[in-house]
C-alpha cells in the first residue's frame, strides 16, 4: 500500500466536494490527515468520514500547510485566489474548476485517455469539464482505433451541473407544479427547468457559442493531443438530477463498423457498453446515476456521412458529479501516488 | 368566405383530435357539419365546439357519408382500416398517422414548404411526423437559399408524442417523486420518464435506427423533393409536456452567415426567430407550448465544418400537438379550400 497522503478538499461542502470524500473512501485512497475547507458560512460544521469526524475550516491562503494533495471543488474565483497558495505550500493540486484547464503549464487529464500527462505537472493538474469527460471517454477509444477528425455533440445536461442548488431548484419547481403552487423565481438557472429545456450553459462568446460548448473543443484538443480536432457542441440543460447524456456523431479517418466500435468500447476503461435495441437496452441517465462508469449505446453508422467518408453515431450517459467531476479527480490523485 | 365543408375528425378524443377541433375554431375554418369519431369506448360523449354540442360516434367504415374533409388523428391500424372508406365516400383525407406518408400516391405536406403538392392528392394527404415538421420549417428556408445537403439532428421530444397518456404518465411520475410514493409501472413509455431521458422513440431497424429517427430522412426527402438529402437523426424522449426541441446542424452548398440565416428565417412563414444571446433570448419548450410558430435561435456557424465546406447550427422548439400535428393538418385542409 502507498504511503499515506494528507488530503485537503477545497469546497468540501458542495456536491462535488462531498462526492470527492465518498470517492476517497470507496476507492480506499491512502488518506493521512483529511482537511475540509469551505467558505466562512460552512466553517465549523462537523462531517463524518470513514469513521472520523472532521471539522470544516474556513478556506484561507494559510489553509494548505502540510497538505500533500489538494482536491479543488470550488468555483473559478476561489480556485484562482487560493490554489496557488496550496502549490506554494508544496501540495499537488487536482482542480475541478475551469480556471487553469487551458494553461499550458497545467496538465488536463482524463485518466483513461492521457494518464501520462500527470507527470508533467508543476503543482496543478486540472480536471476537465464534466460533459467533456463523459463524451471523450467514449470518443477516445474510437479515435485511437480509427482516427476521429470531427465531433458533433448535443448534450442533455443534468441540474447537478449547477451543484446542489441546481438539484434543489429542480425539485422545488416540480413540487410547485404537483401541488399547484406558484412557481418560485429561478435562482440557480436563468429560467424554470422543470418541464423545460434551457439551451444555455455558461456565457456566450461573440460567435454565439457558450463557454460550456467551447470546452469540448478546447479541452478535447488538449486531452487528446490533437490540435486539429474539430468539435461542434450544443449544450442544453434538461430536467434530470445528476447524470449527463450526449448524442454524438464522429467522423473517422478509417471505416469502423458499429460492431467493431462496440468491441473497442467494451474493452475500453471507464466505459460500459449498453447497446441491445432488441431488448430495449440503452444508456439512460437514471441508470448511470451514482455510477462511475459512462454507459454507451445506440452505436450505429452515421447515415449522413458523405460518400467516401466514415462516421458513427452513439449516445452516452454518465454521472456528472462522479465521473464528470469527483471520481475523475480522485483517479488523477491515484496517478499521483505512483509518480 | 369559402363554402362550408362537412368536417369529420377520426380520433377526436385524443390530444391531437382535440387540438384539431380547437384549431378549426381559432382559424375560423368554414365548418358545416362537424362529426367526431372515436373508439367505442369514447362513443356517446358530448363535446362542446364553437357553440355547438357534438356527440362522439364510434368510428366504423360507414361513418364518412357526407364528409367533405376528414382529419385523421388515429393510430396507424385505425387509419389503415378506416380512411380508405372515407376516400371511397368522396371525402378528402388529411391523415396524421404514418400509415400513408411514404405512399407515392399520397402527398406529404408542410404548407410552408410544399403547399403545391396538395393538388396532387388522390383522396389522402399525409401530415408529416411532428419532429420532422418542426425541424424542416427551419431547414427548408435555408435549403432554398443555400442548398442543404446534410442534416444532423438530435431531438428532445415531449411526452405528448405519446398522446394524453404520455403527458399524464409524466405528471403521475413527478407526483410520485414529490410525494415520496412508489413509482408506478410505466405504460405509455418503456421506462420512467420523469428525471430521465429515453433514447428510443418507435421500433428499431436492423441498422440500429428507430422508426422515428428514419422519418426525418425519409419524409424530409419527399417533402423537400430532394432524394439525395442525407439525414442523421437521434430521437430522445425528455420530461417535457408538449413541445419538441431539436439541435440541428446543416451542411450547405453555399456559405451563409448566421446573420444571413437569421434574416432568411425571420422572413420565413411559420417561424419566429428568438436569438439574442446578450439578453438570454433563445427558444425554450415552455415558451412554445400551445403556440403555432416554431421558434428558432442559437443560430451560429458550425465550427466543425471541414475547410472549404459550409455549415450552420441552430436550436428550435415547436408545440408537438399544434404545429407538429393538428395545426399543420388544418393548414393543409385550408389549402384544400382553394383547390
Amino acid at each position: 500500500m502507498a504511503d499515506q497522503k494528507n488530503v485537503t478538499i477545497l469546497g468540501a461542502t458542495g456536491a462535488v466536494g462531498q462526492q470527492m470524500m465518498q470517492c476517497l473512501e470507496e476507492r480506499d485512497f491512502p488518506v493521512g490527515e483529511l482537511r475540509l475547507l469551505a467558505s466562512a458560512r460552512s466553517a465549523g460544521a462537523i462531517i463524518a468520514w470513514n469513521g472520523r469526524l472532521v471539522r470544516v475550516e474556513e478556506a484561507t491562503p494559510d489553509s494548505f500547510a502540510g497538505a500533500d494533495i489538494v482536491l479543488g471543488a470550488a468555483d473559478n474565483p476561489v480556485a484562482e485566489a487560493l490554489l496557488p497558495h496550496a502549490v506554494a505550500a508544496g501540495a499537488c493540486v487536482v482542480d475541478n474548476s475551469s480556471a487553469f484547464r487551458l494553461d499550458p503549464d497545467v496538465p488536463l487529464v482524463i485518466p483513461e485517455i492521457n494518464p501520462q500527462d500527470v507527470a508533467l505537472n508543476q503543482g496543478i493538474i486540472a480536471n476537465p469539464n464534466c460533459a467533456t469527460i463523459i463524451g471523450l471517454v467514449c470518443v477516445a477509444p474510437l479515435a485511437a482505433a480509427a482516427g476521429v477528425t470531427r465531433i458533433i455533440c448535443s448534450t442533455y445536461q443534468a441540474a447537478s451541473g449547477a451543484g446542489l442548488p441546481g438539484m434543489e431548484e429542480l425539485q422545488t419547481e416540480n413540487q410547485a407544479i404537483v401541488e399547484g403552487m406558484p412557481m418560485p423565481k429561478p435562482r440557480a438557472f436563468a429560467y424554470q427547468l422543470a418541464y423545460n429545456l434551457i439551451p444555455q450553459i455558461g456565457g456566450f462568446d461573440g460567435a454565439g457559442y457558450t463557454s460550456e460548448e467551447m470546452k469540448m473543443q478546447n479541452e478535447g484538443r488538449k486531452i487528446m493531443h490533437d490540435p486539429n480536432l474539430r468539435v461542434n457542441c450544443t449544450c442544453v440543460r434538461v430536467p434530470v438530477a445528476r447524470s449527463h447524456s450526449e448524442s454524438i456523431t464522429v467522423e473517422l479517418e478509417r471505416p469502423l463498423t458499429p460492431a467493431e466500435a462496440r468491441e473497442i468500447l467494451a474493452a475500453a476503461p471507464g466505459v460500459k457498453v449498453v447497446d441491445d435495441p432488441g431488448t430495449q437496452q440503452y444508456p439512460m441517465p437514471l441508470e448511470t446515476t451514482d455510477q462511475d462508469l459512462v454507459y454507451v449505446g445506440r452505436i450505429r453508422e452515421d447515415l449522413s456521412a458523405a460518400p467516401g467518408t466514415h462516421g458513427l453515431t452513439f449516445w452516452c450517459c454518465g454521472d456528472q458529479i462522479r465521473k464528470g467531476a469527483a471520481t475523475n479527480a480522485v483517479q488523477i490523485a491515484e496517478l499521483l501516488l505512483d509518480l
